[in-house]
């Protein structure tokens, strides 16, 4: 065994003695993952032993750490019976997650695990499954920790006590106050709940500090469920369903997640590439999946060949034209995508909003005009030197001002537009975006080279 | 006085009132600072009416909730003096920003607004200030709850309870465990203090339980920080100076702001937009900035005119290559932008790394080239058929596929290459891919017809 193999090794048996001895707050599931990793890497027998001695509990927080291929080789080499065990110590949000990936590459498991389950857990899990992956409920835990506002705090702690022994729950910080059929009626900080005797009545707290009210529906997008959370600099949200019936919480570290996840897709989307087939383990389904949008692109870009096919006569007449078109067309292109990654982003942070639609178009008109006057004199006159063409410079010049002013234009009325009929403003927007400035940039070269020039 | 501006009038009103009366927690700053923007829109004599009847705390903490413009009306509007006050009854973060804030419009006032300070809460702002804007310790908050190991859970609730009188600490969540000289040993859940009896030490606590001993440096890149609050689940993490001294804590709604801002930061930066420029009130300016960025992008544009420039003759004599050679451009441009795109967010978010180079650039390629040659064979038939020149679509095929693989291969190895070098990926990998499709795409598709088609 190498030295860093023997170290490693090393650090995941002292995780595991000071788990065994109950000195639990110490033990990272992340570290004891990343670890693994590198023992995987190195010698995957000694890995797999490993993975058999951790204690249960722990196993099953380390397996959701995992780096995907490996926890799909574990669940590929046990038992529906197995799995059904570590599920149930998971959080039910985690829980949730796994079942959902091994339902991916194994329906029958997955369905065999659920089956494993007590019905309680099953139902729950069913439950949070059923959620569509854009609603608050799909990324909710229902383990929280819950007071009736009759009830004392030492009553409440005695059972917080009782859970925390039995590893029910873990990262309170508040406690969910509830009335009768456990309707929401507000959090409290603990750091709150210390201040007062145990034998004080939940309802005097409230009545003494107030409460944090604050909650979103289970059918919230997840989008406005993160503009929530930090807009109100909470660390946690209670989640409700129609009638205000508590039903679980998000916790910081799925808003964490979640705002990493939306900013790749937007970034991915911006660039013709979907995040999920990204994460596909064949080059095939990769390259299918960033082939279709190279499709859509190469059908904008024969449009734009058309265009300048119109003006093939003149191309022939004056080689120039041939040489210089491109500039236009790129220049169209990078200020209507500054303009559209602007607009898209602002519109994602809630910066933008569609009553501003008129402003932001103002905006960003006036900012593409001005740099294509500055941009269209600059290259007029490299034109007109280069080709000692007075003419060539005009025509140049104006039609790098008609594309900005264009690409200004629609760099932004494409996004508010698809946000406006409901669609994800930025799938599909920068192929729509350029095929505009494509045409514009040709046609107005060319058209106004046609006029003047012949 | 309208319906609108009545209904958000009381609210406030209603919010001011429970706060009167102690009941804070139901009071959120930002749901008034909201109403605030509101009622200014409508009526600016109501919403300065109002400034002047918040109370104190609550005001400066309204304050830092306001959109930029409203907040630096209000510091033009307020002395030296008066702002001090505010400024002291901020978290030491949010008052380090407000200060800095200041300080870009007005350095004189926020001078003087620090010297108004008592020295010790300027001592910790200047050294806040300090800070680059990429360190961990510009973003730490100094106020925490702290113990020391050999004292009891007694003591400490007493002195917590004390700091929450007179409000100089909130969302605790966690106590952090010291030795001398405030050397940090570890964190530990309020929630495990409940558990304990107000006799027992903290000493006893970490002997059963553990403590997460997670914490990150001062100095450390503010990026590194997220990637580990994120990868271990916190709320709230320590920072340490190099002698593992505690300084303060970093908390989640932080986390919210530096993960979406750093997001933004990528976004833009491969657009050719800078995020800060992008907040000037100037139209003049923020177009300065993108006209940066579209003057490189004209410079690289004439690079690849001057190669057309290079086949003018080979033009002339078919014009159908004019009409035909930005689809080739425009293709590489796209499967390029596709890999760039995904390299750099691999990257960013930990996915990628330096030694796995290798493996990222031989993706790249197959898939780049994989559509590559499907996309060569739709070319080449539409050139054919459109043109009836056999000969053409061979050329333009083959162009395709020199062009997507070198794109496949740039896209990755220009933001790996940055990386390698200590510079964003991010940043300038655009032009340079774009330099780089446009001027191998011409070359190979000009190039091939002038040996082939003449």
């Amino acid at each position: 065994m190498n030295e860093e193999l023997f170290s490693s090794v090393e650090k995941i048996k002292h995780c595991i003695t000071e788990y065994n001895e109950g000195m639990a707050l110490g033990v990272h599931p992340y570290e004891i993952a990343d670890l693994l990793v590198e023992i995987a890497e190195l010698d995957k027998s000694v890995y797999q032993g490993l993975l058999e001695i951790l204690p249960h509990i722990l196993l099953a927080e380390v397996l959701v750490e995992l780096p995907k291929p490996l926890q799909e080789e574990f669940y590929a080499e046990h038992g529906a019976k197995e799995l059904a065990q570590l599920t149930q110590e998971l959080d039910t949000d985690d829980a949730a997650d796994l079942i959902q990936h091994i339902e991916v590459v194994d329906e029958t498991k997955a369905g065999a695990i659920l089956n494993n389950l007590p019905s309680e857990d099953r139902d729950t899990i069913e439950e949070l499954i059923s959620y569509n992956s854009n609603e608050a409920g799909a990324y909710m835990q229902v383990e929280l920790f819950d007071a009736h506002i009759d009830e004392t705090i030492g009553d409440s702690i005695k059972r917080l006590k009782h859970m925390k022994a039995h590893n029910e729950v873990s990262n309170i910080h508040h406690v969910f106050v509830v009335s009768d059929k456990k309707k929401f009626l507000g959090m409290i900080p603990l750091e709150d709940l210390i201040l007062h005797g145990p034998k004080e009545y939940y309802k005097d707290i409230i009545e003494a500090e107030g409460k944090i009210t604050v909650s979103v529906n289970d059918s919230d997008e997840i989008k406005s469920v993160v503009e929530t959370v930090s807009n109100y600099d909470l660390s946690v949200i209670p989640v409700v369903n129609k009638k205000g019936t508590l039903l679980g919480r998000i916790t910081s570290d799925d808003i964490y997640d979640i705002i990493e996840e939306e900013a790749t897709d937007q970034l991915y989307h911006l660039a013709g590439v979907n995040d999920k087939a990204e994460q596909e383990e064949s080059l095939w389904k990769v390259g299918k999946s960033r082939g279709i949008w190279l499709g859509l692109n190469l059908v904008t870009a024969i449009v734009a060949s058309l265009v300048i096919g119109l003006f093939d006569s003149t191309i022939q007449s004056l080689v120039a034209l041939a040489v210089l078109m491109p500039i236009v067309a790129s220049m169209g292109g990078n200020a209507g995508t500054q303009t559209l990654t602007v607009t898209v982003r602002q519109m994602a942070l809630g910066d933008i909003d569609l009553d501003e639609a008129k402003e932001t178009i103002y905006k960003e008109v006036v900012v593409s005009l001005m740099n294509g006057m500055i941009y269209a004199i600059v290259m007029g006159l490299i034109a007109y030197w280069w080709f000692a063409l007075p003419m060539l410079g005009v025509v140049i010049g104006a039609a790098m001002v008609i594309n900005l002013l264009s690409a200004g234009f629609f760099g932004a009325v494409i996004p508010l537009g698809l946000k406006r009929f409901g669609i994800d403003p930025a799938i599909g927007s920068t192929v729509l975006l350029t095929t505009v400035t494509d045409v514009v940039g040709f046609f107005s070269f060319l058209g106004l080279a046609t006029m003047i020039l012949l």
